[in-house]
């Protein structure tokens, strides 16, 4: 494989050439020489312009070339209708990457698509990043291969966080405001219109990167899942969290939808599937980009959600405390030693112990007070984090303040994390360039502490060998009628309501005797989708009143549907269990299953959940059970109110049998969906009491 | 009246004396004299030490008796011991307001307490502001009678936003996050435990203030519920938007916000009851109570939910574009005659102007270009709002930018904001001060444009006329049964479920004919008010079964509960309808009335919504409607997915008589619920179908 190496080659080149380089350094073709000098590159630099002789001192090149040896990466700075030919030559010099700045691809229709193509084929073999891109920064080693304004900046901290994204501009305000806040960065890369190098190349890059600890993505879009997935996971075993913020929030449902599941189910939610499976932590707001990678590389877990507060403003104490309520947090009062130990500090006369915020009131900076109060809220068994409130007091002297926090890092592991409530960035840089992230906003203390509790639980996912094969070539394609849709359901182990196929009367009244008890009857059709909407379906018949009920069911289906149904399904009428939705949703992203609670209200409030199928066969039961949990109406099946406690474990075994016919009938599979499923009380299994499928 | 007077003398006082006055200007006491001289305070100010001759070249007295001439305010830095004595002193000098700056009362517990009352005896008819307030300071007219340590920053912006804040640490936390950005005040007082005035006293002053168009509250706990309604609805008519950012949302907060203040908090969602009705505008952020304010300070309303996107950088536009639609904001593309504009401009050659965010590609600053971009957005039919994206790009040259875009604001009176994508708070800065708020969040812009667009929809509430009297003496104090509750609800006018009252089997069959089809039967007793529980509610019977049911009834609830119930109720069934909660909720902040969604599914969603009581009357049936259309679930009684429409006119009807009886019984109206309500389709009304009332 020669892409590891030409990725390395591109991060940290030895020598770069610069394709069309101006020698005004205010002009955006004059930065990239400038930046690369004045943020230390110590490499080679090539400048190429046919017009200029020499530009700050170096040599520049008529054309490509003419430079002498192989320049690692070439920056070309030409237009759309140009790039090309540098590519070209770049690849014939045997470089092993270009970064396209220019942009007029396939963001701009049909003639750039054609351009982006001749992009592709001039470069060969050689990488390309771009085009559309604002190139790269190399913070760990000085190597600025960028034309982003953001860089006139003299000094960036160096840090462990690596940044790559599907925008330039993004990339350039991520890194301004990260430098501002004193949170350092290792590597940020602009992967923009990925004709070649995307996002998933990165991160499986920095996965091996030593100087990277978390990885930071602003996405606009997954090009390639299957890579992105397996790019996630190298970087999850190795430890490294992802943190991904994804625009297209808004667009979620605008995917034409044939069945109910496609209409419950957005892209936008197949993100959330995927990024939940490989341990991706999806970014609620493009603040969290930052506030969330910054608390992941102090490299400390959260082990459990009580934290304390320690303040010397009450106001501000009180609204992190707040948010961290809202977020399932808990802010218990100090236990008595802890307590004790506080007020064996002495601190002020007013200061109110046996609370939290822990409000310690100190009359001016007293850092060996602030040191004391620090150790004994890490040292105490009743909070597993510490949020320390500086206030406007705090600022006179932030050195000191800085040093005595920083001073009690070492003695704990538990997460430290700062809210400055004025208006004080410098402080707030200071702060987190000591180890201590420091946040503005109370939103983003829960969201830092937030990211910490989840990052020690990702596991490794799993998954359920795939079915024993089995028989489906009898199965017509097209859209199966209910009962053949239930016998592919029973084939693949998902239990279904007991039912009998009848065309008459008398067979009516037979299968209902056979059944027992109360019976359903349907018209059975695979045209007919909306049974119910035709008069199709009636309930709680018996034997006695099926015949009757059947004739009138063919009269009413006719006047209302022009067709007179000939078949009909009588089935054992389920009752007294929670109706669910389990369905296929097929998208670019992949195939995922989906689970929903049935019935109108939960329906409105869109209680579904996916998990996209693995690679290798079913979902695990421990995949099934996690979704069955995070409907939000899991407590209707978990005992709510005085309900009885469902059959989760059948749940959970309908799930993974689902699971394991979407794997093995892959793109056959057009549509499935089982809606309602019933799960009964516990011990009593589930049933699939109606369901679409459509074969290819 | 002396109050409106004595507040404005607090708030532009012609003379100041400070107690406890300190020389050196770095602690705490020193820094009042310190600030008001450096800040441009012209009038009288009298420094009170016995140990220190004169302060700064003022003259310091020993005592409050030897000020010559009455200071119209106090600045108390005494401790708590001593805090009173000097507001006795400065009381009987005639002074309008004393500021007390001491903590150590009511928050700290008894003792606390007991100095604050000592505090109010010794004041008599002066006024107070705090204790543990940081104190005012008034922008407006260079008066700062303050000892925050946010006021050590030379400058801040004056202009139309006044701030009230329940902490004082919180207000100088916004005084200095303001200045940073450029967002102007007029007034900020801190009124802390509100031993005396109280954020509804300010509210009702800045109503009246010339200086001050928007008032901004941080609100812990509102203490005199009808005095603020009174004081927003007073700002409210003088339109000037009132915008509260309340903590206590989660139980931690509550618990953090009682302790801080010592003051009981009320549900949040009475404050959201409250809020609404009165036209406050509710933050939902801690940074939305600037965010907001700066947007309606401009005076802009946003008349339709249309919001063109100008940018030079792609990505930061699709970020503002994906969070405005998460909120129900559109972003449509340019119509073909703007189209045509835009293109007139001549913006660069990859300018793409048939979408929007409408990216002008802008090659370095062009003001020109800029100007006839913003002017044809402005002026297009096709939006209601301009949000400009400031890339790294257009920093070069940051007043010529901000000059271009104030240029254009004359020209049309649709809100302009922007969004500043790299770290750049200087522009940020600037932009606003020419009146385009600028934000660093694409939340933000969200939350201003929508607080733009709701602020000119709120009306005046009404309120229905009281109920004529209702005879209600001859009901019991205590529980009523479900009988009574009925017969109560039906004389204020809600209609209920036809029922009849029987003890024996054979008057439950009589009573099941009578009311014709199917019947529920019940228990009726004051005492046991889970009837289900112990098997005391069976429902579908006829008069052919309601008779047995009533013995088997009698005999199992006697074994479950332990007492033979002696009378029941056979009611009508009542089918079809949609269920809904009806109940009254007393809180601190006042008398509610809740509508919820009934089922299951609904209370795991907790689908409710309140509605305090008006002073006068009942609720209004616009109120009771708006109440219904609230629900997360409103679609199930508006023909969700082909349900019939429910009788909402009936609904509403039923509301309204409900809150009619809440208003006349008071305090008498212990408690009172019906649940369910059955909304039945159009035309069919509604139907109590169980109920519960105390009374006092």
């Amino acid at each position: 494989m020669t892409e590891p190496n030409s990725i390395t080659r591109l991060l940290k080149p030895r020598s770069v050439a610069v394709i069309g380089a101006s020698a005004d350094a205010a002009k955006t073709a004059g930065r990239p020489v400038a930046y690369l000098r004045k943020h230390g590159f110590t490499g080679e630099i090539y400048p190429v312009n046919p017009r200029v002789d020499s530009i700050g001192g170096l040599t520049c090149y008529p054309d490509i070339a003419s430079i002498p040896g192989t320049p690692d990466v070439g920056i070309v700075l030409l237009g759309a209708e140009r790039a090309h030919q540098a590519v070209r030559e770049l690849a014939a010099k045997g470089s092993a990457a270009a970064i396209v700045l220019a942009s007029g691809y396939t963001e701009t229709g049909e003639e750039g698509a054609r351009r982006q193509q001749q992009l592709i084929e001039a470069a060969g073999s050689m990488r390309i990043l771009g085009p559309n891109t604002i190139g790269l920064v190399n913070l760990t080693d000085n190597i600025v291969l960028s034309a982003s304004g953001a860089l006139e900046m003299d000094h960036f901290p160096v840090g462990g966080i690596g940044v790559v994204s599907q925008s330039g501009g993004i990339l350039g305000a991520l890194l301004s405001r990260a430098a501002a806040r004193g949170i350092g960065l290792s590597k940020l890369i602009s992967t923009s219109n990925e004709v070649d190098l995307d996002l998933a190349d990165f991160v499986d890059h920095l996965a091996d990167d030593a100087d990277t600890k978390v990885i930071a993505l602003y996405v606009e879009s997954v090009r390639n899942p299957g890579k992105f997935r397996a790019a996630a996971l190298k970087a999850a075993r190795a430890g490294k969290p992802v943190v991904a913020f994804k625009i297209g929030r808004s667009e979620a449902g605008a995917k034409a939808a044939v069945s109910h599941t496609g209409a419950l189910a957005g892209a936008d939610s197949m993100y959330d599937a995927l990024f939940r499976q490989v341990g991706v932590i999806r970014a609620q707001t493009f603040g969290d980009l930052l506030d969330i990678p910054v608390a992941l590389a102090t490299g400390r877990k959260l082990r459990g959600k009580r934290v304390a507060i320690l303040t010397s403003t009450g106001g501000a104490g009180t609204l992190v405390s707040d948010d961290l309520g809202m977020r399932g947090f808990e802010t218990p009062a100090p236990d008595a030693a802890t307590a004790e130990a506080l007020r064996a500090l002495q601190t002020g006369d007013h200061a109110v112990l046996d609370r939290n915020p822990i409000d310690v009131t100190l009359a001016g900076l007293q850092p060996d007070l602030l040191r004391g109060a620090i150790n004994t809220l890490l040292k105490s068994p009743s909070y597993d984090a510490l949020a320390i409130i500086v206030g406007s007091s705090s600022l006179a002297m932030p050195e000191l303040m800085a040093g005595a926090i920083q001073d009690c890092l070492p003695h704990s592991d538990k997460p430290v994390i700062a809210y400055v409530s004025p208006h004080a960035p410098e402080v707030a840089a200071l702060l987190t360039q000591r180890g201590v992230p420091a946040f503005a906003a109370a939103e983003s203390c829960t969201s830092a502490l937030g990211a910490m509790l989840n990052v020690g639980s990702w596991q490794e996912p799993t998954f359920s060998a795939p079915a024993a094969a089995v028989l489906v070539d009898d199965l017509p394609a097209g859209s199966l009628d209910e009962a053949q849709a239930k016998q592919l359901f029973t084939r693949f182990g998902v239990p279904c309501a007991r039912e009998v196929v009848v065309a008459t009367p008398t067979q009516a009244e037979a299968a209902a005797r056979e059944l027992g008890g109360r019976v359903v009857l349907k018209i059975l059709s695979a045209e007919i989708t909306h049974k119910s909407d035709v008069g199709g379906v009636a309930v709680s018949l018996t034997a006695e009143t099926v015949g009757a009920r059947l004739l009138a069911m063919a009269s009413e289906v006719e006047s209302k549907a022009g067709v007179r149904p000939q078949r009909f399904l009588v089935q054992e009428m389920v009752g007294g269990g929670t109706e669910l939705i389990l369905g296929v949703h097929h998208d670019v992203l992949g195939t995922a299953i989906l689970l929903g609670m049935g019935g109108i209200t939960a329906e409105l409030f869109k209680d579904t959940t996916m998990r996209l199928l693995p690679a290798q066969g079913g979902l695990s039961r421990e995949d099934a059970l996690s979704m069955a949990r995070e409907l939000k109406t899991w407590p209707l099946l978990d005992g709510f109110r005085g309900r009885p406690k469902a059959d989760v474990e059948a749940l959970v075994d309908a799930i993974v049998a689902f699971s394991k016919m979407a794997a093995q009938l892959g793109e056959r599979l057009v549509e499935a969906e089982i809606n309602p499923v019933f799960v009964l009380p516990q011990g009593q299994g589930v049933r699939a009491a109606d369901g679409v499928v459509v074969l290819a």
